[in-house]
């Protein structure tokens, strides 16, 4: 190793040491932290964020980048070292762009404005929260001038969470589902009667709930060893290290479906974690690509398997064992058929499979025109709900159940939403080609069989860690770039089945 | 405020907000990380640690006291800023005292050590560990040199836990207590079959005794809006803020004592913090004086107020509500004398309040005749059992029960053990003068009213801080320094009533 490269590891190790310990704080803050420590919580993550943005921000690393580029030039696209230069010059020329007066003040705002949302949405009150997200929006609109782009300002913040994203890409594809997917919820409603829900609607013991949910947590492949998992308020996933993975989880008592896809979902993201390779540890690659493809591997467990029949032929025993009485009306079938009932509803995070990229949509038309000053603020809540009435035919009865329901806008992430979307789309395309190189699928998981497909998995994905972007791991793996065409013929299949269409 | 003391207090606040990020993550390693975290977990807390020293070993750091000491010498001794300079100055010398290189390699012989000595105490294992303690021992004369010191090498690294304390008073007090305690020991051995305390030996309900230490916690004033106790193998607090302190405690189905006095124990630590100021927060002065000032409050809300004959009348009401078939024949008197039987043995942390200050002297003699190289360390094992048999009148059966039993000692810790004792000596000197402030106590403590005492520790011992060292807190407090007349006093009135001598 070149004596800069080694000054340069370093330092970077260091950043992520900081940054993981932010980690560690903000897991604790969810997860056990007494209210009265919210507020040195506060600091002590600023703190730990601020050095190690200056940290990463110096002149020096500016520097090394430069002179390990130069040394490296030879070596192939895909090498280890040139693809962790690769990955912290974008991040570099990123973080140099923006004035630390400028990052402090977005750092303020974001903070006074995540308050005034969660008042306002407590108190339905729209006008609570107007002026903050006017001033999040004039900020976002400068953070992009400040990061540049060449088409669309939207393409300033997609990229960074969707590297090398663009806008005309992500509306090109959101049309083409679209399209698809109005009409199908249209039918899916006109026979929602055909699917009985009841099922997963009555009181599940909670205890027993996350005993099962450890389960089906250990039947994926998530290792305990170097994980677990705890309770919070909005479920997540955070990484202290490949061989420290947490996932966390909420328990609705009287809702089934919270719990155990809860874990799936946050389980799929640890795999992907826990299978990043030792060798990335404490350097910019360890971890996941990007927003969207680690929604893929969220969705694929989530969904694609933990919401399939044959999952449920596997897992029906168990939860039949774990609920003797109230379980006792119940079979595979029926379980199977419950958690895939169609509803549009107002709440994003609800959403079922079908209706929820259209919320996505709608969040991302929103971002786009409030950003281009197309729509002013003060008319966002008439055209959400006109939108919400467009795409799934019903509308919020107020704003804390419409305009109101997601944090992401007062905290600053303005071009997030669409990763879910495309997570979610690239989780097809990638269960698509499984399928094809893994044989019978269906056979494995109603056997409890789920190590072929996360050893497929770690091999096209979670072994690259960050080194490709999305774009170019669908590439690799698929011979193509992120389609809709899997997830469209995966929804129509299987909701067609099942509501009789 | 001075741009100078600006300047000086925004560093200060990031150096404590790395300390106490790292107290965060010790915690997590302590309470809650899977197995496979330890690796990544050390190297964040290292950087954090690296971080923290870096910048308060500054040359700014240097300058800026020097200023500002000049700015502040007409202010008073007591004044806030004078007391945080002259606390942090204390820190500061010794800190650039000790070579980066010499710190760097203390960390590793530490780590190794340590590691080595939990395989030898496993393997009941002398000699595995023995080229370790003599090599810690090479390095903390190294330390002791680099510190430098007047009179006795051990008073450089006493200064770190104990500040001002000087060998020469421990020496003193130590002789005192001696003289007393022994012969005390012998009488009570006597007539050792004048308290039974099978009833702290049955079996309690772990998840009960659990309910029942927060129940303990509650009463003395314990805020669980600013706290919570999870469980760990050995107990300790950490201060994340003096709003968010946190107690951690172990259960012994079969001893009840453990988790009781665990939870007062450390409740005792948790208060102090709970009552450092606001206005401290973020500077030098938060948190408690010293670990012989800590070990004082917790010693006083364990032994002084919870194994009193007045705590207990209280008390068990809830001990019988809590375990009702396995306390059908007890009753306050009977628990009383149980958690008070003496009872010479071979583990220090498992030591009653008579004896246990015994275990401390002979660790603190061993120290200081080791670093003075007047005992060889291969000769240490033999000179162990030998003052065990002098002190106690019994003798290890194996080096795991003796000289290997600490920790201490493997992590560099030495000149630590002393404070333990100038805690509880300094408990009772306190309690004394609290009675005489206070009025009846027992009257209070059997009423379950705590709040008293603890708002008289409040004025007297948590306001300030870490402003003033123990000697000049008994000054202010009692008229006089540490002395070991109330504890002698104490604990001969105590056991010759219990024991009816």
């Amino acid at each position: 190793m070149s004596e800069h490269l080694e000054e340069f590891k370093a330092i970077i190790a260091d950043v992520d040491d900081l940054y993981k310990a932010q980690s560690v704080l903000n897991w604790d803050q969810q997860a056990y932290m007494p209210p009265g420590g919210a507020q040195a919580r506060a600091s002590q993550v600023a703190t730990l964020s601020r050095l190690a943005h200056e940290r990463f921000t110096s002149e020096r690393v500016g520097a090394l980048l430069d002179l390990l580029s130069a040394e490296t030039r030879d070596l192939p696209y895909e090498d280890d070292t040139v693809s962790m230069l690769r990955v912290l010059q974008r991040e570099y020329v990123k973080a140099v762009r923006l004035p630390a007066a400028f990052v402090a003040e977005l750092a303020e705002a974001s903070g006074l404005a995540t308050t005034a949302w969660a008042q306002a949405r407590a108190a339905n009150d729209w006008h609570g929260f107007e002026s903050h997200l006017a001033h999040m929006l004039e900020l976002k609109q400068r953070e992009a001038e400040y990061l540049g782009y060449s088409d669309r300002m939207y393409d300033a913040l997609l990229d960074e969470y969707e590297p090398g994203m663009k806008t005309a890409q992500v509306t090109e594809i959101f049309d083409a589902v679209r399209r698809e997917l109005v009409p199908l919820v249209q039918t899916i409603r006109a026979h929602s009667d055909r699917v009985e829900d009841a099922a997963v609607l009555r009181h599940y013991d909670p205890d027993k709930q996350w005993a099962l949910a450890h389960e089906a947590l250990r039947a994926i492949g998530y290792d305990f060893e170097r994980g677990r998992m705890d309770r919070v308020p909005h479920p997540f996933c955070t990484t202290f290290s490949n061989h420290d993975v947490r996932v966390t989880n909420r328990i609705l008592p009287d809702f089934f479906n919270s719990c155990l896809f809860g874990a799936l979902h946050e389980g799929g993201h640890a795999l992907y974690e826990q299978g990043s390779p030792d060798k990335f540890e404490r350097t910019a690659l360890a971890g996941g690509a990007s927003l969207g493809v680690h929604e893929s591997q969220s969705r694929l467990w989530e969904n694609l398997v933990g919401r399939s029949r044959a999952f449920w032929e596997f897992f029906f025993p168990k939860f039949k064992r774990t609920f003797r009485k109230n379980a006792a009306d119940l079979d595979a079938e029926k379980m199977y058929r419950a958690v895939n009932k169609v509803q549009p509803s107002l709440i994003r995070v609800e959403a079922d499979e079908v209706t929820y990229s259209l919320h996505v949509m709608l969040r991302f038309e929103a971002e786009n025109l409030l950003l281009e000053n197309k729509l002013r603020v003060a008319e966002l809540p008439a055209w959400w709900d006109e939108a919400m009435s467009s795409y799934l035919g019903i509308t919020p009865p107020d704003v804390a159940q419409g305009v109101l329901q997601d944090v992401h806008w007062s905290m600053g992430l303005y071009g997030y939403f669409p990763t879910y979307s495309l997570g979610t789309f690239f989780s097809a395309q990638l269960f698509e080609q499984a399928r094809k190189e893994l044989g019978n699928l269906d056979a494995q998981f109603a056997q409890g069989e789920f190590e072929p497909l996360r050893q497929w998995l770690q091999q096209k994905i979670y072994q690259h860690g960050r080194k490709f972007t999305l774009n170019e791991l669908a590439n690799q793996i698929t011979g193509e770039p992120l389609q809709t065409r899997s997830y469209i013929a995966y929804l129509k299949n299987k909701y067609a089945e099942i509501y009789g269409l």
